[in-house]
């Protein structure tokens, strides 16, 4: 029990998302991905604390990824522009499993504890990213909310990359999603009254 | 028992939101809110499915305030001023709810599981004005990033307006941290590659 297994991590990952595409995430037991994975139980514990975190397990590393390229951006580089930079590089780290990432995208979007989830793992990684600016000197409210309009073009333009039938980058994408933003927040007045 | 309760529901969300600051989310029971406001734990379910509730009751009241005030502005302001309309409406509910919302805020951050539905409620509103700019013929994915740009200040705006001891009203601070949106978007080069 106790010996290692080669790649178990990705074999349980594989299996896990598998049946959740097959059978539905609330339908499929640890029990079954294990077995799917051709490990036991025992092992699927040792690297997850539940069916749920299998789904969950590269956000921090995302994170990690996320904040440290935004802390190698040059100090003169805008907020903004240091977020993008952020989010290009997660962007090419989802880039490379791109078949899982939509997949899983497809099981979180229909099961409503996964979505809670996912929107945890968002607002945790914009306030990683504002942390991020902070450091960098960059000052109240521009830092909470350059982070914070970057997650919210990464969610649109994810969700426009995982629906593309064409080969897109996730990073064009996100590129251009935030010219996007920038049309739509700087053709208005500045304010409705 | 099925008597009629003069405002129980304010009652009860008045008498939770006490013991909530009182003794913590996780320790206040139904029974303990109830005997709070005077009422059975009866008249507590015919109100609210849990005590989680009580803090999220008024969220749909809020966001069809929010969608209506979008579609009440006229055909030709850009989707970020429509949406500006919404969160400035959204704002003056609050603004007369002030210490309510203040202690809300407090044990709202203070608890996981309520910081989660929080995080739902602003993705559901920020889906419902994305709804209420496409049926005012906003294409994608503008619709989606001038809604989701606008929760992201709405939720920066929320954060400082509790944590101000002054008393500024918090469409001001919305209408601010829109300008400070527009601002930090702004002034980027484009791209950061």
């Amino acid at each position: 029990m106790g010996r290692w297994e080669p790649n178990a991590r990705g074999r349980l990952q594989e299996a896990a998302l598998e049946l959740y595409v097959e059978r539905g995430y609330e339908q499929t037991t640890v029990a079954e991905i294990a077995r799917r994975a051709a490990l036991t139980e025992r092992t699927f514990f040792r690297h997850f604390a539940d069916k749920r975190e299998v789904l969950f397990a590269g956000s921090e590393a995302l994170q990690e990824c996320a904040v440290e390229a935004l802390d190698a951006v040059p100090a003169a580089a805008s907020p903004i522009d240091a977020v993008a930079a952020a989010l290009e590089e997660a962007a090419a780290v989802l880039q490379d499993r791109r078949a899982y990432a939509r997949k899983r995208h497809a099981v979180v979007s229909a099961n409503a504890e996964l979505r809670e989830r996912e929107l945890i793992k968002l607002a945790t990684l914009a306030a990683g990213l504002a942390e991020a600016l902070r450091r960098r000197g960059v000052g109240e409210p521009a830092a909470s909310l350059a982070a914070e309009a970057g997650i919210a073009v990464f969610k649109v333009a994810f969700a426009r990359w995982v629906g593309e039938a064409d080969e897109r980058e996730l990073a064009e994408v996100v590129r251009e999603s935030l010219g996007e933003l920038r049309a739509v927040t700087g053709g208005a007045s500045g304010g409705s009254r």
